[in-house]
């Protein structure tokens, strides 16, 4: 396929490597730092230098970028990739954003006659270098079954949620229960260590029984030594769940407690701990420690 | 060893069926109802008219009580069991209840010579009978040395936790995490339904990712068919994170998640749903719908 790339940052650089690396396909791209022209050309990538011409000839194009209103403006604004994208060719956006912005973008570009996928990822920066991805989509399954071959250069799985915006909704549901779980570790191991309790004894106890989960295994040792070099920042973190609140909001869904550990994350980040990993919330708490 | 058993309910009573069940013990045993008392006598239990009586030549005394005070009345209230134990011998509390309460009681009986062990069990009602309970054991580590073998009878697992509160301490914690995970999922899964993506098909997904546990293997299946049979009574869990809020203000801990998620419990139990499974808490979220 002829593919255009759009957002080659920590994730999208080695996204779109890897969609090289498969062979068969072709790879324009667009991008601003110098740097990242320089080594995407060496693998034989095509440089474009204006977003509108990125799409010219694509038979789909990718844009991974931070946020929504991003999104929107790269594909959708005055100069965007939609303007030079032809009918029948397809965005797949890979950014993690509200859905209701994909459904938004999906819209516009239907308006000429553009096809969208959102397919937001996980796995973190290592998934996107070793192509090990969890990938989830949204948008009409016959789009997704003609992408699928695609998108799988990139992932160890790609699954197919829905209707445009399902791949979002799911990653958002996912990033719920991450962030309410980390609180609830938080409040938990700290209720144990200030009643004298070693935290790797109550930890080598919790994770063999019905407490036990993912996120406890990868996140409370962390906690536990307070090393919080990321693994997933805390700014991603309240992102993903402001955009889950914002959704909540226009679905009608009442999310009480994620708004409080919303507000939580908010208040350590705000200390300056955004960049560090989200288990760093359990300061939070350690801060209000008598 | 010569064994006293008070509390045979729906717990305590096949745990102390697998205390005989081991052999090489005598059990002594209080309780109103007649049917227990045949019950037990047809196993060659030896049944004890008053409580002040329970422990006279026994060993070790266990109690498995609804809650705090009603463990504190049984055991050093006017006619309790600590009237009849011997200087040296051991009370072992399985009820689940407020730490601060297991350090009152362990001091009470320590001025009479009496040792104490608070030893929460988990597994339920089939990991009571099966023998096969979780339970976690504070104390003197001399003392759970002794007794270890005993409460062995009952158990897959017999974990030392700490000095007395330990066993129930630990036992919050987890308390803690399932209660704000059930919490966590709900939310998640109504966005997700609300956005009109089946639910299987996320817990499909999800399972496999960051935010799987142990607790969604066990109850989003149960929120999704709607089923609350239990599994674990709301009414418990609302009683276990009372006892860590309480637990929690006395030793300083913030708990803004498990105060908002007992809310929401309570609020579900009101409206007389406190004898379903805890995982009925995805009913206070639908409630809210529009």
């Amino acid at each position: 396929m002829k593919v255009g790339f759009v957002g080659l940052g920590i994730m999208g650089k080695p996204m779109a490597k890897n969609i090289l690396k498969a062979g068969g396909h072709t790879l324009r791209f667009y991008a601003r730092r110098p740097e990242i022209r320089t080594e995407m050309e060496a693998l034989g990538a095509e440089y474009v230098g204006q977003l509108s011409q990125l799409g010219q000839g694509c038979d789909v194009v990718f844009t991974m970028l931070p946020d929504g209103p991003d999104v929107k403006k790269v594909v959708l604004g005055e100069g965007g990739v939609a303007q030079g994208m032809e009918r029948g060719s397809v965005l797949i956006d890979c950014s993690s954003i509200n859905p209701a912005h994909s459904r938004e973008i999906a819209e516009g570009l239907a308006e000429k006659g553009i096809e969208m996928l959102d397919a937001p990822v996980t796995g973190g920066e290592s998934g996107a270098i070793e192509g090990t991805l969890a990938i989830m989509v949204g948008g009409k399954r016959e789009v997704f079954d003609r992408c699928q071959p695609l998108v799988a250069t990139m992932a160890k799985s790609v699954t197919y949620c829905g209707p445009v915006g399902s791949g979002n909704t799911v990653k958002l549901v996912n990033q719920v229960i991450v962030g309410n779980t980390l609180g609830a570790i938080s409040e938990g191991i700290l209720l144990a260590t200030q009643a004298g309790i070693d935290p790797e004894l109550v930890f080598s106890i919790l994770r063999g029984g019905m407490s036990g989960s993912r996120i406890m295994e990868a996140k409370l040792p962390k906690m536990i030594r307070q090393d919080f070099t990321p693994g997933f920042k805390m700014d991603l973190q309240i992102k993903d769940l402001r955009n889950a609140l914002a959704f909540g909001k226009s679905e009608g869904v009442p999310m009480p407690l994620t708004e409080k550990v919303t507000q939580e994350m908010q208040a350590i980040a705000d200390e300056g701990f955004g960049n560090e990993d989200h288990s760093v919330l359990i300061r939070y708490y350690q801060q209000l420690l008598p």
